[in-house]
């Protein structure tokens, strides 16, 4: 079905010709003919909501770069939306919600949405955006993960201190829990849609986990995680769906997460990935991990690193190239093509045992 | 001369009665005598630059609460400041730098300033306070690393994702090695004023250490920190006066931290404390690590969670408590004294065997 299927072969540690690439938030504003339908679909929530022009921008960097996958274009809040929270997005400003939890009630009355209903727009834009693939690449699905929902569903908004929803987390422990149990269930209800309706392989962005200290990442993000993949149906039509796990700042707990089910992790830049696979060894497939930056320094520059990130992880399947974070938007697609290219390029001599 | 050597003694991991307890940025905003000599002060800067008036706020946690230890009150930036690159402090807005380092030739003409002269009123605050201290308590004193100085002295100003000055560090890193040398330089003779003028004590602030890659925290950031130690002058009059080192974000480099000289590692918040004591064993003391967002859970949860922290250190000496990164501004100092009461009351009995 799929003509390239070198992504998902990497993220089941079957032998691969090279390296796969492609990297976080690569339908973004980087790109001119992004910020071209962003203009025209008047705000962030129209274009997440419109699957046809969700389907537009998840394709515009396949047609630029030689990526091995697409991922949707959509935003991990749609989910506290769903849920009644009423998300907007104030321009230049990050998300807001009209309704934080901040009441054990709250948390007691939160509906988990039926996403076939309730997230219908995403579940079509999957469909209409494997359509449109045609095979070429494989599609990615996300959401974000329990813990990082639940830190803007309680503060209401982006924090840097996330004072609100640790001053829940440590002084109502049990409180908390509840919360990242319906967040698990919300969120495995929504990316087995999202499978259901055709993604590939999902991933889940901890974004925030990295902020806890190491008893409460396992206790309770990691936890919450390893809920939301339990109840994953990653088997389809006799293909696996594989799973990535991804926490910014979690560079402290690999060993953790290898032996939390996943068949993926996500490296941030700070991570050394040659130390990285020594430490998980060949329990699950690593993903990552130029640092995001990296690419404002020149094209030579950027091939150098490629090239070392790809001689750490060394020889063998089970790397998935990408950056440690999202692209920033003022990044030079020309760099952009310099990283992938390399990637196409220096990534065969490290598979020559295929 | 000092009545209380709790801090110097557990830094060099000699016997002491109890875990010593202070805390970063103790001297500051959450407490109401500090904003009156702030407001009095008309401007951060001056605060920093009257060594009466930071004398005071130097002295009014100890005042408050049982700390063994006071911090000079300064900033990190007096350096770059007396490097002449124009340091203020606009309202509400972090510090800006009117001329930062943008070409090579801003770097080779850097001038190393003399602290006796050019950081006089560092040096003499130093003095005032340990006249007034009386030997109640040792006196701390502090720099930037080399690599958290050049973040603010090529980005002019706070960053978040620090584009110009890894620009230059991937695209220039000789520049980087020589801008890091001279700081190197400059934070030791800074440092070794501080230790002449009388702080029995020195810490240096890796604030974005974390920010690097692995490869590049320890060839840069660490490296120059590294070379700091080695000129620092730490027999004084018979003692030693120890050396800390905090990166904040720093958990996965603590056995090359370990390594590099220091007396004490500063832990932030994400570390278990168990886990970095197996990992460095008995090379270096550590401090920390309470999460600064505990202090707004209550004085109970608080209690609690200074409990887990002085048992995951475990038995004997070599413990610092501290928190995992500086106090916020609008915490209640009710809940700051349940952190220090906690630590006098919960921690002897690891020190039993004194």
């Amino acid at each position: 079905m799929n003509k390239n299927h070198c992504l998902i072969d990497a993220l089941l540690r079957r032998p691969v010709p090279r390296t796969p690439v492609w990297f976080m938030r690569q339908a973004g504003r980087y790109l001119p003919e992004y910020r071209k339908v962003r203009e025209q679909a008047g705000s962030f929530m129209n274009l997440c909501t419109n699957p046809e022009l969700a389907c537009e921008v998840t394709l515009q960097p396949l047609r630029r770069f030689r990526l091995d996958a697409a991922i949707l274009f959509s935003d991990i809040l749609t989910i506290p939306d769903a849920m009644g929270l009423g998300l907007s997005f104030a321009e230049g400003e990050g998300p807001r919600f009209a309704r934080p939890l901040r009441h054990a009630a709250d948390i007691e009355n939160l509906p988990i949405p039926d996403p076939e209903t309730e997230l219908r727009y995403v579940t079509d834009a999957v469909r209409l955006i494997r359509r449109e693939l045609a095979g070429k690449a494989p599609l990615i699905g996300f959401a974000g993960s329990p813990w990082t929902l639940a830190t803007y569903m309680v503060e209401g908004r982006g924090s840097r201190d996330f004072k609100q929803v640790k001053k829940m987390l440590y002084d109502a422990p049990d409180l908390m829990a509840t919360l990242l149990d319906k967040l698990s269930i919300a969120v495995a209800d929504y990316l087995n849609a999202q499978i259901g309706a055709g993604v590939q392989a999902v991933m889940i962005f901890d974004t925030w986990g990295g902020m806890l200290t190491t008893e409460d990442y396992l206790n309770f993000s990691l936890k919450a995680a390893e809920k939301v993949r339990q109840r994953l149906q990653t088997a389809q039509a006799g293909q696996t769906v594989p799973v990535i796990l991804f926490t910014k700042g979690g560079g402290q707990w690999l060993e953790a997460m290898a032996q939390a089910g996943f068949d993926g992790l996500g490296l941030d830049w700070t991570c050394d990935i040659r130390l990285a696979r020594q430490r998980v060894g060949w329990q699950v497939a690593l993903q990552g991990n130029l640092d995001p930056v990296a690419l404002y320094a020149s094209p030579a520059t950027i091939r150098r690193k490629v090239g070392s990130i790809l001689e750490g992880f060394g020889e063998g399947s089970g790397h998935v190239f990408n950056l440690g974070h999202g692209i920033s938007p003022d990044v030079d697609p020309a760099h952009v093509e310099a990283m992938v290219e390399a990637v196409h390029e220096l990534s065969p001599k490290f598979h020559s045992s295929m």
